[in-house]
């Protein structure tokens, strides 16, 4: 059974999942990708649990071929769907169970189509597939909160090359989220102002880390990128959560989210990258002063290259060294002529 | 010239560092160490600026071989010892000048020589030069913060295989030093006690995750370990200083860092790691409710053995997802048999 730890020196919760866990020999890190056939094509469904949800405009039936997005349960998750939270303490140490969900998003059935390439009204597939897994899975009224993320290329995490992405749903508000929305409120509080339009407004002034933006959306690097070529797509609409999005939006997040990656790849090679959604906890705001976050949080999207390591500085101080400038990296991705 | 910048959504510094810049088109990373010569070996002490501090049993000239361990700053510093802070802010954004210390501690003038393969009195000097330069940094009043780490092995960050350590020295306090001392005085406050002998009592009553002990120094796995096999070297005697360690101390320090990176190496096939080590950070008593800090913060080092990837999650949540539990680590560790 999975569990959750708190580090008493850091108050930050941390994952057990032995349903992860190799032997100790096994350690013998590789950071290439299995060159095995993938188990997300046409024909393998069996090799994963079965589908929660799947788009399927053919009609056809559930685990067999005929899908454009397939959402399956992680085959070796890091958090169990069954149980209680069973909150407890160990002495000093704090404890619970390791209930949540986790979740792959298969972002199409073909082994060799990274999501930017794909179409944009598939990669609305995609957004759509995230939308109705956010909406199902707020309904568990144990979790309060859900991290959308994708890991592209071995650097990043990536164990398989096939364009996925994955949802981990847990029953604590991880620190980083919980400091995100504090700052926000913050920022809301002494100025009335949402501090997400601010930094479209000041950043609109100066363009200088512009990379794209069209009606819905504005992409940026921004001001304190902690990795070179950092990038954030920010809705222009106010709204703290994702799944509030309709169909014209997520067609406007499909160009904008195809735009940022391309401009990535045609800069820097194709390189390893990890895209965060962050979006609003679930009954966030029924627990902390009401309808404030909708107000003062908006939800957005982060795209990190892994092109400089996390090191003892990066883990020891939680400061990031970055030896690109955004307002560079920004110029170099504008002026990207896309084939 | 570097810079501080801050985060208006997290309220973390970025260090941006122009002198570690490479051009756009060279991001195309190797995870490979350099084989080209080292640059740290007897003869090639040219290669470094010149040195702030070394130790030379035999007399020898500065800058030149016959050191033990040699400290000189880094060619391509993160910050820079010249100048003013001049905090500013640019709009909604703030900013200070990359005013700090940025060193390079060279453990051994022998290439292929790591630190735990060293005699125990050779890593006593290598531990006399973090405190001599400590001590020497502590006296520039616009520093805050010294993070001194050992980055080995290329997915750990290390870009050189020679055996060396670092200090940064930062005019800000870093978030997750801040949240850490915070946790301790809130855990003195509430209780009256230090939560690192807490910790230590605790440990000792089951010992299922201690991996080492000597008189002075308590080696563990933590109980909410962020990653597999991490461990803890926590001083039994109460001090939040490093730079309070008397020679005997050192001793002691050397032959628990020897023992605890020895069965690392044994256990997982010389795994890249880094290695933290925590101090108080300067001037902080005087800014914060005087000596207090002195009873409930004690210095420490911890050892992040780098065998999984830092995806998505981690970076989206804050969160880790560890699949080997500290227990089960600390049972391995516990039972090599050193050569």
């Amino acid at each position: 059974m999975p569990e959750f730890r708190k580090d008493p020196l850091s108050s930050e919760w941390v994952i057990f999942a032995p349903e992860r866990r190799r032997r100790p020999q096994d350690f013998k890190v590789s950071r290439e990708t299995a060159a095995t056939e993938s188990p997300f094509i046409y024909g393998n469904e069996h090799m994963t649990p079965p589908e929660v949800y799947a788009c399927r405009l053919d009609g056809s039936a559930p685990n067999k071929p005929g899908w454009k997005v397939r959402v399956v349960p992680n085959r070796y998750p890091a958090l169990r769907v069954e149980g209680d939270l069973n909150k407890d303490a160990w002495g000093l140490y704090d404890h619970i169970n390791g209930v949540g969900a986790h979740e792959v998003i298969i972002e199409t059935p073909d082994a060799s189509l990274p999501l930017e390439a794909q179409p944009v009204g598939d990669i609305v597939h995609v957004l759509e597939a995230f939308k109705a897994r956010v909406v199902d899975l707020s309904r568990d009224s144990r979790l309060r909160y859900i991290q959308l993320f994708k890991n592209h290329g071995p650097l990043a995490g990536a164990s398989l090359q096939h364009a996925h992405s994955q949802l981990i749903g847990t029953p604590v508000l991880p620190s980083r989220i919980k400091n995100k929305l504090e700052c926000c409120r913050l920022y809301y509080t002494q100025k009335e102002r949402n501090i997400f339009e601010d930094i479209i407004q000041q950043e609109k002034r100066t363009r200088d880390r512009v990379v794209y933006e069209n009606n819905s959306f504005f992409v940026f690097c921004p001001y304190a990128s902690r990795m070179p070529f950092e990038m954030a797509i920010l809705p222009k609409r106010q709204s703290p959560d994702f799944h509030s999005c309709d169909i014209h939006e997520f067609s406007q997040l499909a160009d904008a989210l195809k735009a940022s990656l391309l401009r990535l790849n045609y800069s820097l090679d194709n390189p390893c990258y990890n895209l965060i959604l962050h979006t609003a906890p679930l009954r966030w705001s029924k627990k902390n002063l009401s309808n404030m976050v909708s107000e003062d949080f908006r939800w957005h999207i982060e795209i990190l290259p892994r092109l400089t390591a996390h090191a003892g500085f990066e883990f020891g101080t939680g400061s990031f060294i970055n030896p690109i400038l955004p307002e560079e990296a920004a110029k170099h991705m504008r002026n990207v002529r896309l084939p």
